[in-house]
């Protein structure tokens, strides 16, 4: 019964799942002339079939309702030629698919470029069906990182304290060229084959499951590749924006405009429209045609897109790629569809915005965003504010009104205008943004505040690889600069720094002292949930207590050179009845009736008794 | 009958009016051991009267419903002594004294600091009653400006375009030095006699309503000064607010803490309770001890003394001292009991902060205040992150993604934060800040550069006192540096920049652009509450425009000291069908289909027709 014609080349989703909430699925047929064909099918209800402009489409809508899993087919057929059948699977899901746990602020999330970070299998470092090969000596080029070499590092991550991993997109990314950043994906249903497979990514997330560890994809609605096959056979013109004006200009692709980035417009009541239209509908880049999230064809293909990645690997989270670019309205209904079929599905948008109103505006049920009837649906959203103050404020040995810790300590006082202030992602630096260890001009010291304050704030604290063993890297010297290779990743190189007796003396400095405080972390319920006390910094010297009823932690940031020693009367309310604390680096018993002494440029993490 | 004892020091308020919506009032009577008497009224009914631990107090609470106006009277009486009556006049309400309008978009404010303004009365320069003399050759020292100095400046403001005055406080302050900023108040029913008489006051305010003209009380809510009567002989020590540890200390006055100054504690969510108390009841400076406001007593007081300034000299609105110091609940009682009694009473509370959603917090009706439950009933807010901007943005010649005009547009961008935009106080400077013509190096271009964007965004502009005729004073080299005498407000002044004649042909330059400046605003309803439409600066040119239905005026400004040719298709739907328009300073009439030229560092205001 299942043959498939030449004339069907794709049908997607390629299977669906019995007992979904979403049962109302649009079927995208995609075959020359595909259109001139009927649709039939024994066993599943078609409401309707759809034909857009293109000739190559056709659109069945279909309805799964009371179907048990098992093997389905379509009958396809036109007059005066052959009818052909195509099989459709309705699959079993996972126990617990639907109410499946997300990553949360117990969680500490590591951030990989897969490309960059491990090689387990050099077989797949160049493939046929791709243009780009591997070149290694190119910063910008493939350098052979794969979906292997993550699964043969789990146990380092683990040792690490790390409990959940995103990794940039593995899709599909046939640019001939800077593909290995992979945002300009040509085919969402399949992982891009120098990753590896479809079956390596579900068997990384089992690996992972194995562990207790979490993963997370980074999915992107905004735009996909000029290489996308859709994109270069439009089922319909308004699947992209396009600009009248710039349509027949010799531009990389037609009705290519770029977008003026200005997030603002998004909620701005005085912006005009061209400038709105510029932001929302101009391309992220020449090659990245922007996807019209408006168009219902088009958002329907990335709800289910996105639903069956999380069904057919067992994901533990999305993190979506420039949220506040895509049509408002159209990444709302996005993100509420795939939360409506996993209410407790946690979804991070990336919202690099400067200003915690701005920021808070994207998070679901935003009060800040009701102002204008917007609701994102997002349960959590990125603290872009303490990353501008993290890069900054630890290079200010001297505080002032506006300098040193008080750029921390500003950033929590806005609290109060986030939704769920637990459900946001903190970090220092991420793949976009300078190396911290490079901003730091390679001081540990600067390294071991920055890090404490991320892993022991309120919210879920993101690292980027390589920084807990150094690595350096000047994004003023291109993107591919912060993007270097995990030393040890490749079986050639000189270091490895996965391992112990692999690590420089330096590289075991930063990672011993990471270990520590993130599996301290870890086993600290303080620390992912318990209510954030502070006080102002004095003398540049920030003060902040995580507590939970029978748990309490204080934090002391040190960022002034010189040694300073603090008087603790003042802390009494973080304090409470508290006697002694133990330090976490020093591992030394502290008498909180005495002055506390704390070295220049150092933090303290003492569990309060 | 009206027989006054020296028992009875003082009676406040000293009268009230009929047909008052506040017509339970309390009478503070203060006199040695006035707490020994008893109180009656053959006609006022006294509800009851409260004793204190200071004997030389007398609270009485009367009630004045139903009461017609007239002259009352109290009998004050103790056993084994002789009774005394103290006459009490209800006096007749002005015309639609409730319904009064107040200062709202359609005005220019200008703001002076009248001891520093004019001296049009040199009898009055020193006076017995207060301490500090006369002696304008000292910087912080009295210089002996006063209301008749104002009153005879009048017709200049008038033809200078200005509606609005906002003086400095003008009640006594009988500190020894740096009296003359007038802040540290000693008697707050009393206009301070080196400015004139409470009969002066109402004359200022009679003689400008004449004029169309409206008067802006500055009032101090948060403090008082050391030399306060009531202060040097508190009626409870919980009128102030006292440090326990700094009692008995050498300090200028008993409890004296300072004021930690981080106003971001009266919401921050994580705020320790000792730092929220530092900023709320430390002192702001030693010389002024802090109110307390959640005193009710203390708030009945600052209440009633308020509403006996509007009545008794009719004011057109309130600017509130560091509004955001006070008790929180305490300042939005104190300003709901004003807009109570007037509804449509302006009040502008100084909010001196530097992120849009925590100015909003403190607008009447914020939905940023209602997310922690608070309403500081307080109609308008101060936009200190325009004044921010402005202070550097227009010296920005080279405009990159974060400098130049994007600076104006990035502040208006969060409008929406605002619970009611036009409501906005918008400046380039005030008595507290850098001169703009000091920080522009006296640069005319950047002085109209910032003045047209001060007079024709949304809002109300206020302006400094002597910017309109190039006047400079570095901050760096203290207060009274940008607190220097106008020219020409002293008889002995060489230059009297008052007059077109007196003025400098550099002082003329500044005038007459700002006299066409302001007066075209005036006589401009789009530019009072017209919709604000505005374009991403590109280029560093800001283009805007404000439009009523019938009126629409286009402004462009021009920071690139580069003449700027912009092709005008971009701003259709600002320009809608218009077809030329007139440019306020050059006077030309402009094609709207032919490119628009504008010189290097130079506004355009434009009336389209």
């Amino acid at each position: 019964m299942q043959t498939t014609f030449a004339q069907l080349e794709r049908l997607e989703p390629p299977n669906w799942w019995a007992d979904m909430n979403l049962t109302s699925v649009q079927l995208l047929c995609y075959g020359e002339n595909i259109s001139d064909y009927e649709v039939s099918s024994k066993d599943i209800t078609i409401v309707n079939v759809e034909r857009t402009e293109n000739p190559n489409y056709l659109f069945v809508n279909v309805n799964f309702e009371g179907l048990s899993a098992g093997e389905y087919s379509f009958k396809f057929k036109k007059k005066g030629s052959k009818s052909f059948t195509k099989a459709f699977a309705l699959k079993e899901r996972d126990a617990n698919s639907k109410e499946r746990e997300s990553f949360n602020s117990s969680d500490l999330v590591y951030l990989i470029m897969p490309d960059r970070f491990a090689n387990g299998d050099t077989s797949n470092d160049s493939m046929p069906s791709v243009t780009e090969k591997v070149n290694r000596a190119e910063q910008g080029g493939r350098h052979g990182g794969d979906l292997q070499g993550v699964i043969n590092q789990l146990d380092y991550l683990e040792d690490l304290g790390v409990t959940a991993l995103w990794s940039t997109p593995l899709l599909e990314d046939n640019d001939a060229k800077y593909s290995y950043h992979t945002y300009a994906q040509s085919d969402v249903y399949k992982i891009d084959p120098r990753y590896g497979t479809n079956e390596d990514y579900k068997r990384l997330a089992t690996e992972m499951e194995q562990r207790d560890m979490k993963l997370i994809m980074d999915y992107v609605t905004n735009h996909w590749g000029a290489e996308h096959w859709l994109i270069k056979d439009l089922p319909e013109q308004s699947w992209i924006h396009q600009f009248e004006d710039n349509k027949g200009k010799d531009f990389p692709l037609d009705g290519y405009a770029n977008s003026n980035y200005r997030m603002t417009t998004q909620y701005d009541p005085n912006a005009s429209a061209i400038d709105i239209r510029y932001c929302e509908d101009g391309w992220f880049t020449s090659t990245m045609p922007d996807l019209n999230q408006s168009n219902p064809k088009t958002l329907t293909y990335l709800i289910q897109n996105a639903i069956w990645w999380i069904e057919y690997s067992g994901l533990d989270g999305f993190r979506v790629d420039t949220y506040s670019y895509n049509d408002k309205e159209g990444i709302a209904n996005w993100t509420k569809a795939i939360t409506d079929e996993y209410p407790n599905f946690n979804i991070v948008g990336e919202v690099w915005l400067h200003n915690q109103a701005q920021i808070a505006y994207w998070q679901k049920d935003s009060k800040i965003g009701a102002l204008q009837n917007f609701n994102s649906h997002c349960p959590s959203v990125m603290d872009f504010t303490l990353h501008d103050a993290i890069g900054v404020m630890f290079k200010e040995d001297n505080a002032s009104w506006n300098d040193g810790m008080i750029k921390a300590y500003d950033n929590f006082v806005n609290d109060f205008l986030y939704q769920d202030i637990d459900n946001l992602m903190v970090f220092a630096e991420n793949h976009d943004t300078g190396r911290i260890n490079e901003i730091y001009n390679g001081s540990l010291d600067h390294y071991k505040l920055a890090m404490t304050l991320v892993a022991t704030t309120r919210g879920t604290p993101q690292i980027y690889y390589g920084s807990e063993i150094g690595m350096r890297g000047d994004k003023g010297k291109g993107d591919g600069a912060i993007r270097q290779d995990f030393p040890g990743g490749w079986a050639t190189d000189a270091n490895n720094a996965f391992t112990k007796d692999g690590r420089t003396e330096e590289q075991e400095a930063y990672h011993s002292f990471s270990k520590t405080l993130f599996n301290f972390r870890k086993e600290t319920p303080a620390l992912h949930t318990g209510e954030l006390l502070h006080y102002l910094p004095e003398n540049n010297v920030y003060v902040y207590f995580r507590s939970l009823e029978d748990q309490t932690v204080m934090v002391v940031l040190n960022n002034n050179p010189e040694e300073q020693t603090l008087d603790l009367s003042r802390f009494t309310e973080g304090i409470k009845n508290a006697t002694t604390g133990k330090e976490l680096f020093s591992q030394n018993t502290l008498n909180l009736d005495d002055p506390l002494t704390v070295k220049g440029k150092s933090p303290l993490v003492i569990s309060l008794n």
